[in-house]
């Protein structure tokens, strides 16, 4: 394959990609309009090679991740994706090919969730792709929910299972092994995260959580941070986290992986608290979509201290207990 | 200097930074208020060490750079900038006084043009620094000005001077000499772009201009895009672009430095389109802000081809046109 210029991969490639308001990308900028009585939801977040995913990962796969890690922050703010703005820093090896592979990877996350590029920026990243997202979501303000509303007594609940896409990462790296299916479950929970995007969904989450927020670094690290905003304490039960059956077989071959679980980052899934008298609500409310919702523990007034985790009626602290990049 | 983590940088460094909306940055997303009326203006430039800047660049001044590329984009669409996104993608050698200094430099724009930091993220960079902005404004969509709108007939005329920025990367890289002045004068305008922000001058764009964008990537290419998104074509006369004295001195002393004057790039300057009648209006507004705006050439109809560039009365074209950092 031949290698083209920018100008030529954004005509050729990202054009037919991009939204009303964004003048077919002849345009450098975008207008998004806004009904009135709405808000626009922002956040952005970037990953880079080697850091965020494996260097050989397929691009189509790479490009629909950087998208979907933007999609679960707006979902954990009950929100629904609307556009998104791209800026890709391109390793110096890309060749046409590569191009195309990303933008179809795009391409079919837009039909899925019904979102459209805005514009952004193709730049040079000679030694590593970089790819930063910026999404957009129009919202009534009132029904946007941040980390910060928290209240002792309240419910944690979390949408689907937890730890696959850690011990995917470790499949991945041939650190641990599994049977097929297992190991092809473990991979698509780490290659493709699986935000829980649907109406009713957010629609639970504006309604009946207190404080909500995607669980990107490990549920044990998210819900502290969730609790230092809303300046109360949490204990999380390990043994309600909602484990796939791939994920329960590994620990119960392995109890070192358990910290993997909690810990281990990539979920993408929903960490949200509210009243217990919601709890059935929202789990109904997530069931007519197939999302599970478990109540996983019980945030504690600020005395309790930060956090614990109840392993099998013994509360123990943790001390590594965030996935960071650094 | 000891280097903590991405959380404790966000909470000391970039939080002081965040405005409404951004809950100190201690959510995962921030809410835009959009008035009834108005639309959000969206646009994202990314600047990378050792592509867009000199890896040995004072970090307040790669700071301003990385936000004032992107306010340039902003003022070339009539607008003016209101709120910022930030991935910061850092290099493994960056310590707390670098963040310190980062911050340092976002601060003080942040002062000069009154935005404020709605969120972002950080990731790591490990071989170099990259810094994704996406900047917002709002406006009524009547007044944004694309680079569609350009009609045969129109003049076109750019704000303040062109190609300093170009000599100054020459200056920065001992390619070419100056005296002190000028040098402080070059080097100023390569690595501190400063667009014209002023709501007089957006107000005459939104007015008077019939396309209009920044200049980012050298007159003669960043006129073409504008060509080529309003389908005609046009002539720029090279007597009438602007230069500082600086400048002048440079290409009176060697006629070769003419071609990156023009292709040059990093100008930040207003490029616009505008009916002959309107001229003089939109230079006394800009004028009114002590901002130069010049009549440097015409738009042609499509039949023309694409552009020309008159040298002392002899049109030629120009195959590399643009600058590019690819």
């Amino acid at each position: 394959m031949t290698r083209s210029g920018e100008f030529h991969w954004i005509s050729k490639y990202l054009a037919p990609l991009a939204g009303t308001g964004s003048f077919g990308l002849r345009d450098d900028a975008a207008l998004i309009d806004v009904p009135a009585g709405k808000s626009v939801v922002v956040t952005q977040d970037a990953i880079a090679s080697g850091i965020h995913f494996l260097p050989d990962t397929s691009l189509d796969l790479v490009a629909r991740k950087a998208m979907r890690v933007n999609i679960s922050d707006i979902v954990g703010k009950a929100a629904l994706p609307h556009s998104y703005s791209l800026a890709l820093g391109v390793p110096d090896d890309w060749q046409d090919a590569d191009i195309a592979s990303f933008a179809s990877g795009l391409a079919e996350d837009q039909a899925l969730y019904g979102i459209q590029l805005t514009g952004g920026d193709i730049y040079r990243s000679p030694d590593r792709l970089c790819i930063a997202v910026t999404m957009f979501a129009l919202i009534d303000p009132a029904r946007y929910k941040s980390r910060l509303g928290a209240r002792a007594g309240d419910a944690i609940m979390v949408t689907g299972t937890i730890g696959d896409a850690a011990l995917g990462l470790k499949v991945a790296t041939g650190e641990i092994k599994a049977d097929p299916t297992a190991t092809d479950h473990l991979l698509n929970a780490y290659h493709l995260p699986d935000p829980p995007v649907a109406t009713a969904i957010a629609g639970a989450i504006a309604q009946y959580a207190s404080a909500s927020m995607d669980i990107s670094d490990g549920l044990i690290g998210d819900c502290r941070k969730l609790c230092a905003a809303s300046n109360v304490g949490a204990i999380l039960n390990r043994s309600k986290i909602p484990l796939s059956d791939a994920a329960a077989q590994r620990v119960s071959e392995d109890d070192g992986l358990w910290k993997s679980i909690y810990t281990g980052g990539d979920d993408y899934q929903v960490l949200c608290t509210m009243p217990a008298s919601a709890k059935a609500d929202f789990q109904n409310a997530c069931a007519s979509e197939n999302v599970r919702a478990t109540h996983v523990g019980d945030i504690k007034g600020a005395e309790f201290g930060s956090m614990a985790l109840d392993i099998d009626g013994t509360p123990v602290s943790i001390e590594e207990d965030s996935f960071s990049h650094f």
